[in-house]
């Protein structure tokens, strides 16, 4: 597998060129640039607008409209229960210390880490063995960077501890880090200083909602919970039919201790999300799961990582389900159905896998998730997450509301079913228990099965039966056999109820862009040789302007053309721009190579005799000539992705005309 | 003009009736409303998402592709520094006052306001006058139904103060209306007691950025200063072109105090808004305005309203440019660009009206402005501000971070210039001032061309210049001639700097869409006359789904023929849902009127026989019948906008088939 990124052409990739480029050309800036900036806040200027319009435009033809899937659009401001009761309030943090002497603010499970890798280092140096050499995670290497290694043989036991620690170092909470920071003496290599003990640091941001009240509320994490809250209204809207899925395209929220690596760790960003809801009955099967199970996928499984290795396999999605390494048919759909959208925008088909989540690893509500990785120069980027979250949201927001957030089946054939059940003597319960009676009834009622039926047990061996009423007395509560019956009774039922499980494909859009750039990215020697110009030779369908359309000098005749050109492609939709400026022929092309511009029209002096124009192509800069209708058409069927160059370069005739330096006439 | 709000067909519009319509089929809903939802936050269902798409797409291709502005996507968190300077953090706020007994917050200025109307009213009624029935504004009519009106008669002086208070109510700030509040002995009528001293609530929702530093920061009020501060960026795209416009897309944020009124006052808003850049000298024109001059529109100017009327005139857009009614050319453009938006996604055109600001109400950027209003059951609605930002944002972002937000335009001959300048004589000006000498030293380079002519006077019949300097001993500084010289001289400029003046079309996306609704909205009886069914009558190019497809009935042969028709028209990007559920047809169709999908496809027996389908139009029920391809290409063209029903009625054969109430086989 790769281990260096390199261009489309096989180049090794430079990133600060590729950086420059990307600002010059503005496809992103830091927001705020003139006051400073602010760390993870961006701004897409016109190319970089209209390359994430033609991802997500793309995005929602492949699955809101092929799936017919219901989108919704819901709230970035949410108040603090809904994230209380999804966890995110509990969870959605980072534990944090600070530096009391500099002030700096540390990652405290990074800083264990970070201080215990580099002990278990000095030890070796100690005693002389070679430090081992393993792949570098670019994550890590800045943090490396910054510990001082001390040469220090440590006793075998202790190394032992470390290496203990070092592996469950997610499970540790806060409280655990602070003892291990006092324990071992940790000490910040910087000022040589200890670090208060660990606080949780949310990472949402904070707000309050409404003049008075002020209502706590959080910009979302995620756009999940909006589609959960709505359940049942999106599936009385689909007419009681499931599976269906709901679909979101919005921002979200997170505020990194700290944010780097461009745009890959933001605290603003763009995600599209599909919740699919499914029966957790008959093994989460997928209709159309037939179309798809021969796509061959990379997978990276998590035995595999589990053993200490990052081998893949390539393997075809149905069989992937079929020997249980994807756990069903409706998140191997998706894996495949994220392969192919991946694979319409252009994504380099050689620097995709799919790694599977280790336990440890996973997020709080999902009980199998595969992400899709794409290699760039910053290693395996995490970019599609595809989660089973089970029934894990709607329970919990159901049981927090008592909101019905289930589906109800009717059953082919009506079944019998025997339960236990539970009546109470009204009469006598009441004044039995005065004030507590609702309490007591309500702890009765919510019992389950295995409860009542040792209650049927206990009311007839010794008379009655007894349970825990928190608040009521001491807690515990005895009923006697005068108040209450409990039977197992048989009753037919037609409908069966459940709560759906949720498969979440979820797409970080800013970070697919950004991996889509560097795998569209070459240079090439200009003809003098003398400066490598970039290329983003991004896919017609995605790029952002279709057509650069150049006079061949600023001889006022080519204008009308140009205009009227620039006219009728607008009127079919087609992104264009006239660049009718004092550059070179070659210089105006190159400038829009840089934009990824996949097609050029020249007009010049044969245009005004016989309307013909040139077409060139980015990426082989050929060209070839033809009457308008016949230009423009070619472009259309490129553009709605029917043909490729290669298909209009056999079908019309090769021009080879001047390209780069005719100076202009001005 | 319009008083009372009607549907398409002029019958009375019933809001409850259509709120629960639109409720029903998920147009919008409101966020979290499984938690007892958030005032003023809504969550668009997939009618209403993609109605929102379909307009935004619209605006876009309307705008942006046919203008060729540079759009840009900007982030919403934003330091509090820019949104000082730019005048959100002192202005963007509403006065409060709390009532001490019950808690309640009332806006200051609209008590006081409220307490001195009753007064004026209880005096008139004591004098025996008729109160006078002006024409209800429906923003101010909950307010007044509050207060009770107390018949006292008052002094004439008294009489004079309230009306000379009321006349500037827009003009005091916290301070002065707590003065009045306590003056005026003003209690809240409610509880008797009079509301605390006003406190300034600001209307942006705040937050903090970052772990450590805390940066503050807020959620954007508007997506304009995102686009300003990247202005010297977008001019060079431009490759130094003007004019040229910016224009974004995304959502913003206004922390009302109470919101209410539906989607027309929320707290989280998608807003379209351009920002175009125009050299201030030469009368502001624009190259297009020829193209729209001749487009008539409905004007109510800021004369009218300050003579207490609201006649409107129907003017064309030159001719009002022309006499001054609108102040500049490219002013006017745009206001005929949005009024040819509004027509094209189909608001009605009886029930537009342009606005003029008056200078009292004018946003604190603004220097002119108009409001694109659509009558609604709510009122006038001000669903897009135009505004003549003059150079206020620029220069004060300029100001505040020193960046060039400027354009240096080549003059076309060069020109001399005769200026005042200064030069000082540093080997003794240093020694002379001291610490202070660099304080002094700005102040003399920073004086005007007047001051300066002063100076050289002075310098002639005194001997020295005298200035302010502040913070420089007692503020005056007298520098001896010795020290400095100033002398007119000529110099020859190349070049002219500028910093643009901003025309600035502001969308509110969600009051366009609500008031849209309302505009299509109309209900026709039932076949059997008992109920009334809601119709939705959008445009073909605006409805969220184009075409409902139905099987006649549950019968298995129809199957296969709806689905390879879907997939068809999905293929060409036409939005469509089969319904095959139980209902009747007529049912089926009344459902999908409701949701305002222009066209539906029956598929029956005769299918099964010879492939011909009907084509059902929403508005007129007629039907008309076909070969599939011809029906595809009849259903096309009027997507786009190309044809309409009646073209279409026109060209193919009538079918009087079944429609309404043929019971379905099971």
């Amino acid at each position: 597998m790769t281990t260096e990124a390199t261009t489309l052409k096989g180049q090794t990739l430079d990133r600060p060129a590729l950086d420059s480029m990307l600002r010059r050309r503005m496809f992103y800036t830091p927001s705020f640039e003139i006051y400073g900036g602010v760390g993870g806040l961006y701004d897409y200027g016109p190319p970089g607008c209209g390359l994430q319009a033609n991802i997500v435009d793309i995005w929602r033809k492949h699955f809101v409209l092929e799936e017919d899937m219901l989108e919704l659009d819901c709230s970035v401001l949410t108040p603090h229960e809904v994230l209380k009761t999804s966890g995110h309030v509990d969870k959605f943090a980072d534990w944090m210390c600070k530096d009391p002497k500099n002030g700096e603010i540390l990652r405290a499970d990074h800083f264990v880490e970070e201080i215990l890798e580099n002990r278990l280092k000095g030890d070796k140096e100690a005693r002389g063995q070679v430090i081992e050499q393993k792949e570098e995670d670019p994550k890590k290497k800045k943090r490396k960077a910054k510990g001082a290694i001390e040469v220090v043989k440590l006793d075998d036991a202790v190394i032992q501890e470390y290496e203990e620690i070092l592996a469950k170092i997610d499970n540790y909470n806060g409280e655990e880090l602070g003892e291990l920071i006092v324990k071992y003496e940790m000490k910040n290599p910087a000022t040589g200083v200890q670090p208060s003990p660990p606080v949780a640091f949310n990472l949402m941001f904070q707000t309050s909602i409404g003049p008075s009240s002020n209502l706590p509320g959080y910009l979302r994490p995620e756009t999940a919970q909006g589609q959960f809250l709505n359940f049942s209204k999106l599936l009385e809207f689909n007419q009681q039919q499931m599976p269906f899925a709901s679909a979101s395209i919005g921002r979200s929220y997170r505020n990194e201790i700290s944010p780097r690596a461009g745009l890959l760790r933001v605290r603003e960003f763009l995600m599209a999300e599909i919740e699919h809801y499914v029966d957790p009955n008959g093994g989460k099967k997928h209709p159309r799961f037939e179309e798809v199970k021969d796509i061959e996928l990379v997978l990276l499984n998590k035995e595999t990582q589990l053993s200490g290795k990052t081998d893949v396999e390539k393997v075809a999605i149905g069989q992937a389900v079929a020997n249980g390494t994807v756990d069903n048919e409706t998140l191997g759909y998706f894996l495949a159905r994220i392969h192919l959208f991946l694979k319409k925008i252009g994504v380099d088909q050689s620097k995709v896998r799919f790694r599977q989540h280790m336990a440890n690893e996973m997020a709080h509500y999902a009980c199998d998730c595969w992400d899709a990785e794409l290699f760039t120069s910053y290693g395996w980027v995490e970019c599609v997450g595809c989660a089973d979250r089970s029934a894990y949201d709607l329970t919990v927001h159901a049981k927090k509301t008592n909101a019905p957030l289930i589906v109800r089946k009717r059953l082919p054939e009506p079944i019998k079913v025997e339960e236990w059940e539970v009546d109470l003597d009204r009469k006598k319960f009441g004044p039995h228990f005065k004030k507590n009676g609702k309490t007591v009834e309500a702890a009765i009622l919510t019992t389950t099965q295995q409860q009542r039926e040792a209650f049927a047990k206990a009311l007839e061996s010794v008379g009655s039966l007894a349970l825990d009423v928190p608040g009521v007395g001491d807690g515990k509560v005895v009923v006697p056999k005068e108040l209450v019956t409990v039977e197992k009774r048989t009753r037919t039922v037609h409908t069966r109820e459940f709560t759906p499980n949720v498969i979440e494909p979820s797409f970080g859009i800013g970070r697919i862009l950004y991996s889509l750039v560097e795998h569209c990215y070459w240079s090439r020697g200009s003809e003098g040789g003398d400066e490598a110009r970039g290329v983003l030779s991004f896919p017609p369908t995605v790029a952002p302007t279709k057509v650069l359309i150049v006079p061949l000098s600023s001889n006022e005749q080519f204008k009308p053309f140009c205009y009227k050109l620039s006219q009728k492609l607008r009127k079919m939709g087609i992104s264009n721009r006239i660049d009718d400026s004092s550059a070179t022929i070659g210089r105006r092309y190159s400038r829009n190579d840089e934009l990824g511009t996949p097609l050029g029209i020249t007009v010049d002096f044969q245009t005004v005799k016989d309307q013909s124009i040139t077409l060139r192509d980015r990426d082989s800069t050929k060209q070839v000539r033809a009457d308008e209708d016949t230009i423009i058409a070619a472009i259309q069927s490129m553009v709605d992705g029917n043909k490729t160059w290669q298909d209009v370069e056999a079908e019309l005739p090769i021009f080879e005309g001047q390209e780069a330096e005719v100076p202009i006439r001005q």
